[in-house]
Formats: structure tokens, sequence, C-alpha cells
């Protein structure tokens, strides 16, 4: 962070979970001169002695020892100005205990996670909290931890940034956002400010809801997926039903964004989506956020996604048969 | 056979495919005095030399050594007055060169096998022979073959018998129908002879395709999809797509049918349907018959089967990947 008043502090930023895409923004934003701390579990005894070292196909980020600034109790982190919730879905239910010790009157919480809905748990532990602002961020990165305190970013990195209104209305490019977004700039991160964050998920779930699911399914990388024509003829079949879903809910696009992702991802280096890797690591997988939100929200708005919900329901039954 | 005539020569069964299903009803047969014949490959040393072993819950049968009545070559074997095609629908190419040496005209070709459009394959072979009559076949039956020339019957076993008509039109009892179900019921066998193929062909698809499915994609047996309420929402949800589909075709029934298949699975002994016997073995899955063959027909008849349509992209993928 470069400013020519000495006297103004550097903003301070709390990672939720210093895994793949915590690693990667924090250290960024550390490089950048940010005030950071990290809430974790069992990252936090190296980050704490050792600090962060992320290796990056932007540059290479060592921390250096984080001390104090690296704990597992929020209450000794207390509130910064920013909170980066960086945790899986699957996590979320900790959020109502990790969150209210984090943010004071003025916070801005970003919800660094895929899926749908997840704003409104945020919003529902700390939205009590006067001033405390709610935005979701869609990062597109390939990023994962290998060893604790060690986060390897191969290859993409943008992050689009909306703030929530309640249903998804559009906020357009408010103070809070442009905040985080210049930040994650002057850090060197691409950013992508957003009129409206229910387009930019339900444009997100266009990629999610197929690849995700069936990597998952099917045993298959995006690839794979791609090469065989069923295959490419269904994950385009749920692409179109999850445009639907967007449509339905008030938060349509045009519908060559359908076929843009699907030749974008022909061109992508094969890639195993998280979902797969959770699963094949035998944790759980993000079926809430991805599949069950982005169904009730259509259902509710009179949409049937029925090969998503066929998905859903396939993943449901594997994700509970992992446990 | 009992018969009083002695002049009267039992009547002649050629079964192509001495598999679970040919051994099983073709040793009933032999047990009781039909001329039985056997066209196989793998099997016919140990049936020419040995014979066949059924071990059947009904009984058990050892034919004996079968000599000629075992044969490669179906112009060794030559017409018989009825040919049971026990073959898998993924060797159903075999037929074209297969069946004429075997048919004569008022030879009655019965078509034992799952999945829908399988007699149409058989009358573009012999159906220009005059008074060769095409009946389907539908087993519902646990028995798989252990080794060559032995067949073990382990539960079910009836057998219900419709005569072919262009698009399934319903026949009625014909003749052919009641000679080939009296011969399976003079032989032990429980049989229902079937007014309309076509309504027994999509109510047997009402089973299939969600089992045979879902059993191979989601590496499970009935009981666990039963047991998981996501699958079990699911398997519904694709029973009421054949129900639908049937319907659109002209040979519906009444809805009730899928509470009773859901119920009389649950209490099924727990049991892995064929297709998934087939995965595991690497062999080829009766994908075209089961899925493919149906989902052509509810669309041209304007019914869309999104979630049959899902799974079967999924068997595609799966199935071609396994080759």
């Amino acid at each position: 962070m470069t400013t020519g008043d000495v006297a103004a502090a550097p903003r301070s930023y709390t990672v939720v979970g210093p895994g793949g895409i915590g690693g990667t923004y924090g250290g960024r934003l550390h490089a950048a001169g940010f005030d950071m701390r990290f809430l974790g579990r069992s990252d936090v005894p190296t980050l704490r002695d050792e600090g962060l070292v992320l290796e990056s196909v932007w540059g290479d980020v060592r921390t250096g020892p984080l001390g104090a600034a690296a704990s597992e109790d929020p209450v000794a982190l207390g509130p910064s100005d920013v909170v980066l919730v960086c945790l899986k879905t699957t996590e979320n239910r900790q959020l109502v205990d990790l969150l209210p010790p984090l943010v004071r009157p003025g916070t801005i919480v970003v919800m660094m996670q895929n899926g749908l809905g997840v704003e409104e748990i945020a919003e529902a532990v700390v939205g009590g909290t006067d001033d405390v602002t709610v935005l979701g961020g869609l990062c597109f990165v390939c990023s994962t931890k290998v060893a604790p305190g060690h986060v390897r970013h191969i290859d993409y990195g943008r992050v689009t940034i909306g703030e929530w209104r309640s249903g998804y209305g559009a906020s357009g490019i408010t103070d809070a956002v442009r905040v985080v977004s210049d930040d994650l700039a002057a850090a060197g991160c691409p950013v992508a400010p957003q009129e409206s964050l229910g387009v930019a998920r339900w444009k997100k779930l266009v990629w999610n809801v197929p690849y995700n699911g069936l990597s998952v399914v099917l045993r298959a990388g995006t690839d794979e997926l791609m090469a065989d024509p069923d295959t490419r003829a269904l994950v385009r079949d749920l692409m179109m039903e999850v445009w639907r879903g967007a449509e339905a809910c008030g938060h349509g696009f045009d519908e060559s964004f359908v076929e843009q992702m699907l030749t974008d991802t022909e061109q992508m280096t094969p890639y195993a989506p998280s979902m797969r890797l959770d699963f094949d690591a035998g944790r759980p997988m993000e079926v809430d956020a991805i599949y069950a939100a982005p169904l009730a929200a259509a259902a509710a708005a009179g949409a049937e996604l029925p090969k998503v919900e066929a998905l859903w329901r396939q993943l449901r039954f594997l994700d509970a048969a992992h446990r």
C-alpha cells in the first residue's frame, strides 16, 4: 500500500480461513502493506512462528512470522476494517461464533465463497450490528493449500465483488465495493467490481453447477467432460438450466455467456474443480451452496431445473455415503 | 412335456445365448422334455461334452452331454419351432448372421431382452420370411452364469410375453403368445401372457431405467438407493418420467404402478442390476435399449424426460470411458 500520508494507518484485514483462497489474497495484501490478521486452526502454529508462504504465478510471498496476527481465537484478533471470509461454505455454521468478534461498526465483510445465499448467513450473524456491510466475492482462481501455512496459486485469480442486497437486488458499485476492489487491485490482483452480485453469482453457477458435480459423479476432469459428446451436451443442458434459473430469479444475462463458458473451458488447462478435490480428499462437498440454494431460488421463482436437480440428488447421496 | 400322442414330436427350441436367462429357461424346457438346441460361443464345448448345469430355486437340472444340440454354428443347428433370443442387447448386431438359419415359415422368435425396440431388429432380419412371428419376453429373474455351461438362478423368474406389432400396437393374446406361454408354464416357469407388449416393455422400464443407471453411476445397490432419501426421490422422479413417456407413446398404465415398484424394490433382497454387473465386469452396457430407445420414442411423441436423458448421457460417458 503506497500512501503519501504517513499518519494514515494501513487498512486492517482479517482472513477467515487461510486456505487456497485466503492464502492467495491474504498473501498479496500482506505484500502490499495492509495490516493482515489470519483466523485459522491447523495453520496457526506455522503462520505464527514461520509465516505464510505463497507460491504464486504473480510472484512469491513470504510474510515472515506473523506472531499474534495469526490466531484460532477471534476475540484475540478483534475487529478489523475488512473481513475476508474464505472458509468453505460447508464450514459456515462456524460463523455465528467466529464473525461477531471480528466486526465493529463500519466493518466490511466479504464472503469469498462459491454458490448462492452465503451472504444471508453473514447478514444473519452480524447484520444486526450497525453499519456492517456484507459483500460477495467470487474468485476465479486455481490455488490450493499444499501444507500448513503454504499455498500454491497456479493459474487465474480474478475476483468479482459486489454488495449484497436482500434477494440479490442490484446495488450498483457501492463505496464498500470500491474500497475492497481498490485494495485488491493495489495488491496486484485483477478485480471486477459488480453492479449486481446476483448476476455475478448466477454467472459463476453456470460454470460451477455442471463441472463440479459431473467431475465428482463421473470421476472425470473438465477436459474429459468436454471431449465426450454426451457429457459436453449434458454440461450445456445444465448450463442452460442455470441460465433459465437466473432469468426466472431476475438476474438474467445474455445467453451467449453459456457458449462462451463452454469455449473457455475447452481452452482451459485440464482442471479438477474444487468439489472433486473435496470429494477425493473425503471432505464434505459444497452441495448446499452450489446446488440446493439455486434450486430453491429457481423453484420459488417458478422455474424447474430438472437436470440440475438430478445431479444435486446424486451429489447428496455421494456426500452422505462419504461420511 | 407330457402328451398322450406318441406320434407328436416335442416342440423344438433354440436358445441363442446360453447365459443366465438362456440357461435358466433353456434348462427348465429341457427338463420338461422339449427338443432343445443351444447356440453359443464359449459355453459350447462344455454344453456339448458335459451338458448344462442349472442350479435353480425351482430345482436343479443337469441335461447331460448335449452333443450336436450345442453349437457355434446356426446352420448346423438349423431351424426350430421357437427361437429364444437371450443375448444381451449389446450383441444384437450379430442377429443378422445368427437368426436366418434358425427360422423357417412358422417359427416363433422370442426376444427375451430388456429395453425397447429390440423386436424391430428381429423383424428387420427375419420379418421378410413368411410366417415368422416375433414376440417379446420380459424376464423378471435373478440368474447369472457362474462358469461355462453353469447357470445359477437365485430368485424370481416370471416371464411376461407379448406379440410384437409395429409401433408396439396392442396384439391381444395371440396363438404364438399362447404356445410359448403354455410351454414355459409346462416347464414350471411362471408366465404372464400380455395383450400389449408395449405396455409390458414400458412397465419394465419403470424399474430398469432408475435402478440400472443409478447403480452404475453411484456404484450403489438397490437397497442403498432406496435407503437414502435423495436417491429414493430421484428414483421416483425417473420412474414418473418413464410413466409419462409411456403415456405419451400410447402405452400408458395406472400411476399407482410407480409406487408399487418402489415398495416392491424396498422389500426385495438387495440386488445388483444387470447393468451394474456388466459395468463391473467391463462389458458394454445396455444403454441403447434401456435409455436411447425409450428417449427417442418419447421425444417422437413430444415428451421430454430430462432426468432420464441426463442419466443416459452419464451412462454413455461411462460406457465409452470403459472401452
